[in-house]
């Protein structure tokens, strides 16, 4: 491949513009393109939302007749596939009249991987392939899992106390962690489609889950994300704040064929969707349940516990990420609840091992996330 | 006070000097001296050990005649007072013909702190105190400790996983941190008086609680900790290997007047000195034995575990210092054990917070460390 002197630099503006789109762009990757005429930006945009026009073909548009023989930098392949609600973008970019292209990485998607790169070429463009490769796959790491399995990507998020505990024996979990890791978590809902929690939460914390701006930014309204509850039995209380608190987004129960009948339709007739899943062993199949979010568009999903959801999770091997809030506490207590509940695992060698591991300070908290 | 140009220098290297005596000069503090005379060292020494001479009449006997019109850099103030086994150090400083000593920090003696440096300066010396002070006083944070509180530092130490579990249920540990991790614990071993266990750690894990070198290092003899087991009713196997392994250390083991007389005796006649303690509530009181060690000349102790035993040293207030090994795994389950067991406390409020955290990347584990 051809790498020029700036390629890398254009690259990275391309792709912080792409981040601008996060939370907003689902199914839809993130994508960021720029148009460079004789050493000048003459374009540049990102793809806002899914069913609005891509960003390489809105920065081509804003380059105009200056996209003539310029190169344009977009931070993954081109679509060539025509897609339910937008044209492909190939043509569009043979038409613009740039002889050049360069591109961060291929299309996840393996039923159309490399074919826009391949129809680019043989219009005779330059393609250059894989500049800023690694940030490009990390600022669409759900999508490109979700457009190969199917699910959404799945980040444990938990906020805990250096010995791992969420709460007291009794309960009280507010707030183990600072403010500003608790902000952060408001920043990290915007950006999921969906948070999902175990009705143990529901019962204990009465959470509202929405993702809410720091006192003052109120008046901005933060992206919602779809509000979940694994409840296998609808032991929810009709009054829980999930259920009753005014949000733009909706909240999806989950339960088992063997919850109450009259319960559930007591929920519809509220408004509330319940989902009915398979359940083997009693409790909700996770597998099932992410499999029907990932058919509705769903990239990515947030579990914000409790124990046993995150148990749950871990042993049905779905978590891709782990995100860690660690206060500099430690509560102790063998009644304590722990970050991961469930049965215990038989032999240490069957503990989770995460991968990629970074930590780092945040407020009076240290944030420890992995790859599981 | 008047600072130099160099004296942040040298006091960096007699500080660095000092710290060749970790975990040998117990029960004094680790002190370094440096000798300078129209800038260059014609003088330099640390103390070794009690009974043998301090770091500053080592520094000076070696300047000899080249001390006269020097700089004496010191690390702690030299003492005025006749020690137990070696003569005051003022004299000798002031026959040394110095004209300028600096100290990097005041006698923690509250009983003689400042009364050697008032001496020097009557004697017409110029003295200037506290250069380098935070890192003088971290440096013999356990002495400062030990000889206001007239008991041993206490360091608590654990290898955990990332949440915070040091065993499997059935009692597996082995081993949750990485190589690197282990083999710094034997160097933490070895510069420490004591290390502590409980008798649930010996029962299951049946340690050797020795600090060992890397292989291949083995002929290094490093410095070895007394071994103190806390068994309230002498459950202990006279065949444990703390008991029976072989080692330049010897064994303590701490009970109450509960322990049948008859197992007492037993493990006396193996030659295992029982310390037989105060017992409210049926434990031994901790307190008290830290008072016991603490007489003994014990600056400072290890406490590893496990977590019954953490959980009555920090509610007995009588933790310093939290050092944890943490593995980046996940091990979950309710009834594995937690790094700090006991009863839980009712409040999220009664969680001990740690000061002063610091966290770094020690091979594939992460060192969370704080002061309680």
């Amino acid at each position: 491949m051809t790498v020029r002197t700036h390629d890398l630099h254009y690259m990275t503006l391309a792709l912080r513009l792409a981040a601008k789109g996060l939370g907003k762009t689902s199914p839809n990757p993130m994508v960021g393109a720029i148009v460079v005429s004789n050493g000048r930006i003459v374009g540049q945009a990102y793809h806002h939302a899914a069913g609005q026009p891509h960003a390489e073909v809105l920065a081509l548009r804003q380059a105009g007749s200056l996209a003539r023989g310029a190169t344009l930098y977009v931070t993954l392949e081109p679509c060539s596939h025509l897609k339910k609600r937008t044209p492909p973008c190939v043509p569009a970019v043979i038409q613009s009249g740039v002889h050049r292209v360069v591109v961060a990485m291929r299309d996840p998607n393996p039923a159309v991987s490399g074919k826009g790169i391949a129809q680019l070429r043989r219009a005779g463009l330059s393609v250059t392939v894989g500049v800023a490769r690694p940030d490009a796959e990390a600022l669409n790491r759900a999508y490109c899992h979700w457009i190969v399995s199917k699910r959404p990507y799945v980040t444990l998020k938990a906020g805990m106390t250096l010995d791992g505990q969420i709460a007291t024996a009794r309960g009280e979990s507010k707030w183990i962690t600072g403010l500003q890791s608790r902000q952060e978590v408001h920043r990290l809902r915007s950006s999921v489609d969906a948070v999902i929690v175990g009705i143990g939460t529901v019962l204990n914390d009465n959470p509202s889950l929405t993702a809410r701006r720091p006192p003052g930014l109120t008046a901005l309204a933060a992206t919602q994300p779809t509000r979940m509850v694994v409840d296998s039995s609808l032991r929810i209380a009709r009054s829980a704040k999930i259920l009753t608190q005014q949000s733009s987004s909706k909240t999806i129960i989950a339960t088992t064929k063997a919850a109450p009948q009259a319960r559930r339709r007591a929920l519809e007739r509220q408004g509330i969707e319940v989902l009915v899943l398979p359940s083997p062993g009693g409790r909700v199949s996770l597998k099932h349940l992410l499999t029907v979010l990932g058919q509705r568009g769903m990239v990515s999903v947030m579990v914000e516990g409790g124990g046993e959801l995150n148990a749950a999770f871990l042993r049905s091997k779905l978590v891709n990420h782990v995100q860690l809030y660690v206060a500099p506490t430690l509560l102790g207590g063998t009644q304590s609840k722990g970050v991961i509940g469930g049965a215990s695992p038989r032999r240490l060698a069957d503990a989770w091992k995460l991968k990629q591991v970074r930590t780092r300070v945040l407020g009076t908290d240290v944030v420890v996330e992995g790859d599981v």
